[in-house]
């Protein structure tokens, strides 16, 4: 689909006895949707990390035999989309080495926007890199700073000066399990417990379905050390950090029943469907939603514009990540596999159809073409964020703007296009409200706005 | 989950000039919920069958490469959930085979119940069988009548007063595609055609993802054979013959965007939740279905009940057919795992949970369980259908009655089981009222009532 | 490489007690040779059947876990190659079957050539074919024998005068072991005994790889059959019957440690390449074989020449059935990486290569050049059987006529052709002096002479 | 079976413009002996290097799409065999890496004995380590080099006065491709040419099929740099180096066909035969070899010592590497399956069975036992090599001494319990003599006398 993607979705558990790597697993097919290319599980048991990662869904890397292997009584796992243009396996996550002190495994969800220099840096003192991804420039400033530092926490803390991006990590040396959050606090990190085991997660949703209790999101710039069961703080790089959530996470990556920022994600994007119709009201017979993500701004529109709701498609659950067109011809046909259209719902209506974002375009006037074949009068499409007009430096995959629609065509020409009676997206001024009420209000919105909370990007003038 | 199961989806397509595997292949991807299990595809160019099945779904099955080697402008295709305990690769359909006439492949959705007799009479004439399907003594059947008969068409009409129980099939003879529902009408069967296409498919779904429009259902009893494109109709069968369409297809089969016999299933699920609102209201603070099936019942009843509709689960989409646990132990998380209460929608309310059926009962207590832990006050269950009392002889795969949780439990015993505050299903009485006015009301109950539309079911004295 | 190929091994095994799953499994892969495309395995627990069978070589298609899934006391096991030009996986054997008394399993070598006659017949009863193996139309003869017999075993020998060509098989009905030679004894099949287990198999390397001891084959027309651990015999059918074994076991299909009709297959190999040496002597400095199968040939023809055997070629054996030429250009390629010529040991030499066989003969150009390449002054070829003239209508896949070499060049033209300095063949009045001094010195050459020992093939007039 | 295992074979191929990364593929298949576990193909067109690999044989790790994906006029291939307990993916090579200078792959066959020390410094520096390969801690040397040195060769050069232990490299940087080998010489590695494309590779075999024609060896401790299709050589390492060739690429790994030092393979090894038989003569009917490595040392011996040679067993060949046993009770089979001793012609005999090592001395024990079955009267064994008494330190997977046969039995003892008529080794003397007489001579013997070329290795106090 014509979407934006996550670059990955991180956990970390310590227990006192119990092996955790079937928790981990649990965990990562909880957040299965924030990566689907790679996945991968590292445990430690008595210092000596066990790991495996290779391409595919997490059910489909791992199985009873793999689990089996994995002891240990604490661990991470990783779930990872590429964005380089070639899947490598080489570069699946957890991030496992050794160094000075050890073995280290780190699991990283964001990306670094300073790390060229910092690599320069870095090979002109004789370092080699095995992988593309800028985890592995984190890595050797931890192992880097370790060598004058008296701990992995010290030396992780030194290393926060020197990282600038995004960077929800979680760290395992050989007696610790390390949760990080970086001072702009881009992408979600929390904290969990049930009796004496803690749970880092990218979202409440994992914990939810390993019925771990959520205790809290880590601050931005946040350093939490778990050692023997007792969990100690960092807060060093707390002090200037403020909260930069990226909005897209509520806008469409998280899952639904996740709570960020002490706002139900499902919650928001009912509000910026309420907020859109607000905004950008329409004369319809019915309210629909692009199914999945779009169905909560669906609703929220609806009832706020008192329009009815109805289920417009029927989204066919055998499409998977596997599924491909047998031949070139027969590629006009996917979307309608994929999403059909509800006729006797449709059929004679003024539709308002919500969606929550628009990349490209190509799909979304497919869908329209087809609510007009079921025979819907009208297609009005609403959507519940603004315009990708930017690029994303920390950790999201938007295309590059030649590729986005709403840089190369007017509102005009793109309504046009894809054969849309109407065509409206919410206002960037509406973001912020997204967020709950007491929180401090702080999230990037780079991708709408081209102004980002870091004071440099690589080869970017900000 | 705790649901009976479909056994089969066939579909059939006639084309002037056009190569139909591919379109084959995308009406099995829409039929999928049908059958999980085996798959597969004939074809026939000039007379010439060439076929390909395996276990698998649809597109694990086929690759573009496969699909390139099955070269026909008719062909057939079946999805199928295999009754039996042992998954036998040797049960997938169609049934290829030789005879007299050449060849024949055969795709069957239902269930015979006078096939022993017929098997005994056939081994004493030194019939060999290779499968444990009725579908081979079906095939012995119309050739045995073939020697006898002019033509294809006419050995299945003399075939059919030999065969009781459930049968829509598809049949591809060297140079006819031909598409019979047995005097019953248990199971759908429609036909549609796009130009000079013809195409026969178990649901309506099937010919909305291939842009195909639809016709007419097939009469019970009625014969349809295309032949060098003309399409005629033998309706010997047709005079006693009545619709007993399986009522379970509206209830939990049949995709939502399907129409049977003029219902969109979508609102069938819809009469069933406003039927059971008024029949078992309840004093609640929401209404919630359990994903995906119950979700239109859950509306019907918070409609008529005026109760708020609210999105009780989330339900994760990655945990597939081949998910496994990894241990005994982690059995218990699996729900959890799968429906995850949405905290903030149900915690401190009376909630009416909608689903469309029980079987066993396991499923339901764990997912009440997870609502109690999130919060939920009350519980309360209402099931859109009656409840399962009998086994299915018609294709369907309902456990044994030692299995079924309402014969051998009380409602209180079952509603203090599974920790319910309250339990109701839907009367018998109300089921004819889900089929269109328009229709002949005619349907089959069997499983709920024990009362079954044929005289006689072998081993069991009707 | 440019050989004729076996079409089939079996093997047939009963304990008292012991599961022989195992047992089956390992003498399949000692016939490994006698088929590499498809395997099964039958086995038989209390008269109940459980099989699994597939695409693959005996260790790809079979696991610990598939083998672990078949619990018997008695079963039966086939490797099959097929002739057909599509790998069918329908075709695999054990064909295993449902009938009149209950199940039958059947594994057949051979070929039948008067099914087209009897498949008319069952036809026109009614009878329904699923493969395309003559297997088929042997079993629903003996389907329809027993719905008038006492016994399988008394079906089976009615059978036998109905069914011409060559059939060594091993059924197994509800509780019996049978083994069936055809009249002509085209195709080997032995017995022995360890304890009370009784093994048959298609060669006695399989029963060596058990440590079974060899007993003696079975005579041509034997039904042997095992019935709680007694075996008995019906020899109605070996009044008229006399061995045609398949000369071509000895040259080339059987394992070089195999013994039939008291002759080492090695030994007749060794025989061959003597005969030939004094038939067809030459001047040279060295006699080296083409590896594995022409080897014995290449010494036998060394000792009596005394001209000094050397290792010509290595051959690598990672070269497996899997291995594919990643493009076309390559294809010139894929001699050399099979067979290197070894320089030092040819160079400058007057080489007299020894081959066992030659269809088509673009191999032997190759080979002939690489030698060449590598120094080899001159290259005189000697083959260790006659020139195949005739189609083998018995179980082996001889090319067409016309894609067979000596029947389209003369040996003028063809030792031109492939750059040999000679080429000579052993005549056909040699063939029988391969067989032990003690048989009975019956065989098959028909391959060489177009003279087959049944009257009549099906479409043939002989 | 009971054999040392090489780690690894390696190959480099620089064309003007051809695509190399098939003749890559057939040289690896070729040097497939050398290792088994994974494999891997770097490649390098206008500076961007691509490469894949995985565990598996090559022709399992690469198809037709993969190969088609590698495009390069230059680039490097490697086998391994990994020493190490548990089988890494991330161990396989080569080990493709970004420094300073860009892209680097490296191809290693060998083992480094004072990598802990560098390594230790290296850390000091901050170095990560994702492998647990020596050959990181080589790559780690030359990017540490490369950053005070003009080009890549001269880092390698001056990296060579850090490394001790075994190095036969090919390193492809973006524009040049290297051969190196260590000052010990002791992996074999040589040159070749066709046209204007030159070829690395561990063993002449692999230039045989390719059709390249044998340059040289490289000397022990040169650099050889290919750029622009220009061949140059850095010889500063040459100075003091001397060839310590392994005696056991004679004795047992390397392909019989290729050549080293002058001396083929397959002469050594009848040269050690006959060597054997002088020294350890028997009074014995025939000589037999284990096959397949055993058999030209057999070969030698029954020439020296007049016994005749016969063929003593029949090795099967489908027996592969995924072969599994299917349960415990069945490993006992295993040795039997694999090799059948062939009856005839050991029967009554008094045999010399010639094999060229012992390790653990299980699988002779069970060989020997299978030849008595078959009725051997006597059954002495002759090894082609000296006992196994210490480790290897330069490549070679020894096991450790506790499990060597000739540490921990005296040879009487060893002779009795693996049920040896007598057993005896070939001297330690005569090992020299299987070098070619134009060499110089030089070779390790160290895993037989515990005196190695090297001064220190870590850990050892030589």
């Amino acid at each position: 689909m014509d979407k934006p993607r996550e670059e990955c979705g991180i956990i970390g558990i310590y227990s006192k006895n119990r092996n955790v790597a079937s928790d981990i697993y649990f965990g990562l097919i909880a957040l299965q949707h924030r990566g689907q290319e790679s996945c991968g599980i590292a445990v430690n048991r008595d210092r000596e990390i066990s790991y495996y990662k290779d391409l595919g869904l997490v059910n489909e890397v791992f199985d009873a035999k793999k689990l089996s292997e994995l002891d240990g009584n604490m661990g991470i796992g990783h779930v990872r989309y590429s964005t380089s243009g070639s899947v490598m396996r080489e570069n699946a996550q957890p991030l496992v080495l050794r160094y000075l002190k050890g073995a280290l495994a780190i699991a990283h969800n964001g990306h670094l926007v300073n790390t060229k220099k910092l690599r320069e840096e870095y090979e002109q003192g004789g370092a080699i890199y095995q992988t593309t991804c800028d985890t592995e420039t984190m890595a050797y400033t931890f192992a880097r700073e370790r060598v004058k530092s008296k701990s992995i926490q010290e030396a992780i803390n030194a290393s926060m000066s020197k990282l600038t991006g995004a960077y929800s990590v979680v760290v395992m040396s050989p007696k610790k399990l390390i949760a990080v959050k970086d001072p702009w606090g881009f992408r979600p990190l929390c904290m969990g417990r049930k009796g004496d085991d803690i749970v880092f997660a990218s979202e409440t949703c994992a914990l939810d379905c390993l019925g771990v209790k959520f205790e809290r999101e880590l601050d931005p710039g946040e350093i939490v050390i778990v050692e023997d069961g007792k969990v100690t703080s960092i807060r060093d790089n707390c002090a200037d950090a403020r909260n930069h959530v990226c909005i897209f996470e509520y806008i469409y990556f998280a899952r639904p029943d996740s709570v960020i920022g002490g706002r139900l994600v499902s919650d928001a994007r009912r509000l910026a469907g309420k907020f859109l119709a607000q905004e950008r009201p329409v004369d319809a017979d019915i309210v629909i939603g692009v199914p999945d993500s779009a169905l909560p701004a669906a609703l929220g529109y609806a009832m706020e514009s008192g329009i009815p709701y109805e289920e417009g498609f029927l989204k066919n659950r055998y499409i998977t990540r596997t599924f491909i067109m047998p031949d070139q011809s027969s590629r006009s046909l996917a979307v309608g596999l994929k999403l059909n259209p509800i006729k006797k719902y449709v059929e004679g209506k003024r539709v308002c159809m919500v969606d929550d974002s628009i990349v490209r375009g190509t799909t979304t006037q497919k869908i329209i073409k087809s609510l007009r074949d079921a025979g819907a009068k009208e297609v009005h499409v609403r959507i519940s964020s603004p315009p990708f007009l930017w690029p994303c430096y920390f950790g999201t995959d938007v295309p590059s703007r030649k590729e986005l629609v709403a840089v190369n065509q007017t509102l005009e020409e793109f309504t046009k296009n894809i054969g849309a009676d109407s065509l409206a997206y919410l206002s960037v001024e509406k973001l912020g409200l997204l967020l709950s009420e007491g929180s401090d209000g702080g999230y990037c919105r780079g991708c709408f706005t081209g102004k980002y909370p870091v004071d440099e990007i690589e080869g970017e003038g900000i």
